[in-house]
């Protein structure tokens, strides 16, 4: 039976790079003692705190269909929250709840593609972009961000590509590069899509996630505002990942109509759930931090490690739950080494091309096990990556 | 700033018909006494056996991202009861869950239509309906079921408009009229989709929900579990509206397609609600008949309140939870009557033009709200209808 080219070629032809992912998950189904450094998924589960609200909420009959562009409290309080951060003018009709960042990633191109528009993304890229592109019926284009710039993209490449297109997707803190934009790329970037007369995208779920620098949301930037789309969750910043709820902040015409579009694909958000999340945004800074401090912690970790060895390069580890090292020196490609790695080691990561082109040559380490797992893996990385720089050595 | 064709067109030009129910909700939060007979919503609230599953769930860690297709043991149990209710063998991998019915329906579309594509439905529809064509960028083409045929659709009109079109979309037990489809109506429609080489998309949420005859789901007819997509939820069968969960019953390649576009639209629904689906699908029969009960008694007395009168005629109500009444005696449009109803005598129902052109004089009345409050309201909407008659004869 016939199914449409959108979905038969989601996934197009640059391979899931998800081979590493599945043959680990074969190898701890088989009983297998695996570290897992793959996913962006908390060592923690959802705080009881948020559960108990959302029962609360449950039993209190908040049960029934909840208003589809989100409960008016949370629409309200994400908008105070994006407002307190950026220093924005935003209301509740700036905001749009969505079953999680995913499914604003998708809303926000199926608003601002036709079918066969190009749509724009950076290399390296979280794994969904191209598809969730090409399920908007869109053709994704990707720039590269280049690993000798230290992963930051380039206005120029970003100008060369962007004739005709509607939308440039952007992710700072960067997964899975670990890079915060720096305001001088922000500025660039912000520059072209003015110019150009684009949609700029701007996934920003890792924003509670800094290690170094500041968060810079584009949209705060002169003449952004109109041309902005936000994408935003609860996921990483509350460790509330399986609960599926995000947000898109934008302008309002453009969240009226994406509101129209959630009708008619998700009908909306539970609504225990939204409350849950309203009581976790309730919280403030420090429930966020608490979340955080682990990444922050471990990266440090791995920091004094590096230090202490030179085969191994980390990409500057600004933000967001991941490092990317440059594994280059092992002569090895990044996919090499993490099948090697699984194998000689039983740690899983995901090989940068997992993730792009421009990643090539580089692994990516999720800090997603407790400290002390996380210290014995990373160094038993770096020994790994040692000894096979020794061994390209020997042979050379 | 350009927004996307398929976004500003996504209501199109036949009207949202909510007109009548925002301005009972107006009326409602000025503090008026209005009663509500508009959607499908239960007046009980999800049952605390399955929100205290939904929590044990949650506190017992099943809060981090779920597999994207669904938790298997809630994929599996979808499967038994699909099978137990059909007699096709359906297995896990027949079955997507989704965040929500209305999410399946997008799924669906979206998967067997490509962009300009024609996709049928049958009018009077759903309200969504056409809107979640527009949504996957495909053309809604309506296909009347005429009242005097008692709204059960014609194979030889579907025929006519079925060439070139890629799917078709019906819904049994129906909303808005209350028809439940015969054997000879699917068979017909079956017949029409083989012969054109279509896609059946076959909305079922109310199939708990059967006062008279039996459903029939057209996946069990010959030929057709190769070419048709179900769509399910827990919404209607288990009082489960705002926990947004359903699912896709259909051919396994289809449905492996489905589950990448749910990677890149939604990335699965929560776990714990999940779990709570499959606590509630594990209490099987009763539950579904405790659920559907009220809407059984109500249905009975809105007939015995109609045989003692001969203004309003009931179209006959086999299932779901809503009544179609014809109110041609009284000369006015659907509209005009709900709207004077709500004026008059506070009661909220839906126009029939609400939900095409096919239902035009008819009115669509929710059994929503409690046994005595329901007949106290149908009694004063026939007394109403009886004096627009009597006006009416008395000027002519």
């Amino acid at each position: 039976m016939y199914l449409s080219n959108r979905i038969t070629g989601l996934t197009g032809n640059d391979g899931d790079g998800w081979g590493l992912f599945l043959r680990a998950r074969e190898m701890i189904a088989a009983g297998e003692d695996v570290i897992e450094l793959t996913i962006g998924e908390h060592d923690i589960s959802t705080s009881h705190i948020i559960l108990g609200e959302m029962d609360r909420s449950a039993r209190g009959g908040h049960t029934g269909y909840a208003m589809v562009p989100g409960v008016t409290a949370l629409r309200d309080a994400v908008a105070a929250r994006v407002e307190a951060r950026t220093g924005v003018t935003t209301t509740r009709d700036n905001v749009l709840i969505t079953p999680g960042g995913q499914a604003g990633l998708f809303a926000t191109h199926a608003a601002v593609c036709d079918p066969g528009d190009r749509a724009l993304y950076i290399d390296p890229y979280y794994a969904t972009y191209p598809g969730t592109i090409r399920g908007a019926s869109a053709f994704p284009v990707s720039v590269e961000a280049r690993a000798q710039d230290g992963f930051q993209p380039h206005a120029e490449a970003i100008a060369a590509a962007a004739p005709d297109a509607k939308s440039l997707l952007i992710n700072s803190p960067n997964n899975p590069t670990g890079v915060v934009y720096s305001h001088e790329t922000l500025e660039g970037i912000a520059g072209v899509i003015k110019a150009q007369d684009m949609w700029l995208i701007s996934d920003e779920v890792y924003d509670t996630q800094v290690w170094e620098g500041e968060h810079l949301s584009p949209r705060a930037l002169p003449g952004m505002k109109e041309r902005t789309l936000v994408v935003g969750s609860m996921s990483k910043s509350h460790a509330m990942t399986g609960s599926r709820v995000g947000w898109v902040v934008g302008p309002e015409e453009a969240i009226g109509h994406m509101i129209d579009l959630a009708t008619h694909t998700t009908y909306g958000v539970a609504g225990f759930i939204q409350d849950a999340a309203l009581f976790a945004l309730e919280q403030g800074a420090p429930l966020e931090e608490e979340v955080s401090a682990p990444f922050r912690r471990r990266r440090q970790q791995a920091r004094t490690a590096i230090a202490a060895q030179n085969v191994v390069r980390l990409v500057p580890a600004q933000g967001a739950m991941y490092l990317m090292l440059d594994i280059r020196a092992t002569g090895m490609s990044g996919e090499d080494f993490g099948y090697a790695l699984l194998e000689a080691e039983k740690i899983a990561v995901m090989p940068g091309e997992s993730f792009g082109k421009a990643a090539a040559g580089h692994i990516r380490v999720a800090m997603t096990v407790n400290d002390d797992a996380f210290g014995q893996a990373f160094a038993r990385l770096l020994a790994f990556a040692a000894e096979k720089a020794q061994t390209r050595e020997g042979a050379a």
